[in-house]
């Protein structure tokens, strides 16, 4: 039964009540082989970059380095970057995989439909924060264990954004293009070149990466606010020297410069839309290294264009990989790059053993570290629900 | 008498020794007038972008914003961009102007040919920091003060700077390149993309923007060096948690990062040659925003061309503006811009109201605030003996 599929695998405890809101599951007739497992890895493909750094993990030709170890064991191990279209490499597999890696940089779209025919998964695992490519809840309905490498990138995408919101606040991407252009125009990047100093940050979600962005702008004397479900520890809050605001919408209009520190979830799907943009200062700078379509694209692109978001930077799309004509690619005022912040090299050495390290536990059906788990046991992580 | 003209504007004492040690003076009979002055200000050309917004003073239209001031008190202040060749319109004012005032953006090359024209000047005034435009041996010898305002761009510039660490350690600009060329390669990016964290940086010179950068970094779990004339007060260096590094040749190969944050001075210039650069650490990744004549030109694209230098990022360049051919412009892994990094609105706000501040007193025979001088009654400052 479906239900067991997780269970058995994470030596949970007895199935819980969730099994009986989920008819559709009575229906499968699953059972995980005890043996070898069959476990499907996608990455992006590096190409000629694989052989460059000895420490370049997360990409498909070295397959967060675990190839040996999973084979020594006995365990089939495909890797792919191929994972869009009904032809697809990763399709062929679905019938079949116990275990589906993937990571959000190039992520494979777990749909229900997916689920549906993957008759042997069991596992779903996350190189790297956010599972939101997977259908969480036809994952839960199924029985499916979900679960990240929490904290692996954190501090890699924190970091990227503070370098994303002096990349916005100085302006520096017109002024690097006139270097590559053989041009010198300083007024043209200073009429609208800023200090961080004294502007208000404001971060929508201060969960482990919006708490280390804050701590990270401590230094540089802004007002910082921060909008979650919940307070921070009020000793915590002191430490960071950053104002909560229960009213995302109170808080929005304050802000010279907006993060959005939020996974993407039925609730977060489009949260910023025309109207709410319209809401936001006049000339705001929008940091989003979280999801694409926490955002709604034509809105992005059309106050980027009348300059009522003066800068937008990310390195997150809705779909990836961005297609050659998404339209955030040609906005004015926008410093995108592919996404990119939490695959740095440090990163994949984090994600991968985080990732070998939840792989051993499954084979011997011990229990994961309580914070990777996204879906267990029918049951969703608190900020996906 | 030459050393008179300083002596009398700002007030001071007796004439000083140095005054003996300068006979080339004493066949200059220069007497500033009493009343009404020449004051001529060098600034970036700003065209359309002067109007766009109202704070943008630093531009050679809206002239540090002072012009109705000085023109009600009967000054003649006259404004240009045209600063360099033998019929620039800065040379026609050269012989009977009373105050230069000039920024490092848009640099008046103050030579000494020029001072021995300047038969009114009596004062040069940087609206920013570094005067290193100015022949300052050649305006200690004529007499003349020259003073910058000290403080006014230093967090501006250390912000900046940490953003250039960030760029270079994230590998963004190309990334940024595949998106505005409709490509999506992460592995190309992520190959060389680090976290900061657990990085070593070292800056050469921890002055007032050194300091406010290693401040800032502190927050980011780096191994922080700095090298300096002096070493810190203890307090103040555990505070920033930065070690001193007494031999500078000891500290830069060390270094995951180096910044520059001295003055440009004749100890200083092409410091970093073909041999210094060759004993950083492969990969060293550079940022500066001091002064581009402290590097070797051609060392730094030979360096970033093999790969010696994994990213070299600054605003500075030898000289300004850097012509179409500048190899920086086209070396690998460069993330230049035109000088920039101190001339924020933010910025340009601080240093007009202090260049105002300096001619008010001027006006007055008042002091100037004491860290503003840079040459006084025939004295270079600290930083640059």
């Amino acid at each position: 039964m479906a239900m067991r599929r997780a269970a058995a695998v994470i030596g949970a405890r007895a199935l819980n009540s969730t099994r009986d809101s989920c008819p559709s599951l009575l229906s499968r007739d699953l059972h995980a082989s005890p043996g070898s497992k069959k476990i499907v890895g996608v990455f992006y493909k590096a190409n000629e970059y694989a052989a460059m750094n000895p420490n370049f993990l997360g990409c498909a030709e070295n397959a967060l380095g675990i190839r040996e170890w999973l084979e020594s064991q006995g365990h089939q191990y495909i890797v792919t970057d191929d994972k869009d279209g009904p032809d697809c490499e990763l399709d062929k597999h679905i019938p079949d995989l116990h275990v589906l890696i993937s990571t959000p940089f190039h992520p494979a779209y777990v749909t229900a439909e997916r689920i549906k025919r993957a008759k042997n998964l069991q596992l779903l695992l996350t190189a790297g924060i956010g599972s939101d490519h997977v259908d969480l809840k036809a994952a839960a309905e199924a029985g499916l264990t979900v679960a990240e490498v929490t904290g692996s990138n954190t501090v890699s995408v924190a970091e990227d954004e503070l370098m994303r919101i002096l990349i916005l606040v100085r302006n520096f991407v017109p002024g690097h293009h006139q270097v590559i252009n053989g041009e010198w125009n300083v007024a043209a990047i200073a009429h609208r070149a800023y200090d961080l100093e004294g502007k208000t940050v404001g971060t929508v979600g201060a969960g482990r990466i919006g708490r280390l962005l804050l701590q990270r702008l401590k230094p540089f004397n802004c007002n910082l606010l921060y909008h979650d479900r919940l307070k921070m520890d009020p000793e915590l809050e002191k430490e960071i020297g950053a104002k909560f605001e229960e009213d995302v919408d109170k808080m929005l209009p304050k802000c010279d410069i907006v993060v959005i520190n939020m996974p993407l979830t039925e609730k977060t799907k489009g949260m910023f839309n025309k109207e709410r943009i319209a809401k936001l200062k006049k000339g705001v700078l929008i940091v989003n290294n979280a999801r694409g379509a926490i955002m709604d694209t034509q809105a992005v692109v059309d106050a980027c264009s009348s300059g009522h978001i003066a800068g937008y930077s990310g390195d997150v799309w809705n779909p990836q990989p961005a297609p050659k004509d998404h339209p955030w690619r040609y906005m004015p005022n926008q410093a995108m790059t592919p996404h990119t912040s939490g695959t740095t090299i440090d990163a994949q050495l984090r994600y991968a053993a985080g990732t070998k390290d939840m792989l051993e536990r499954y084979f011997k059906g011990e229990e994961f570290p309580a914070q990777n788990y996204i879906v267990k046991e029918g049951q969703l992580a608190s900020q996906y629900r």
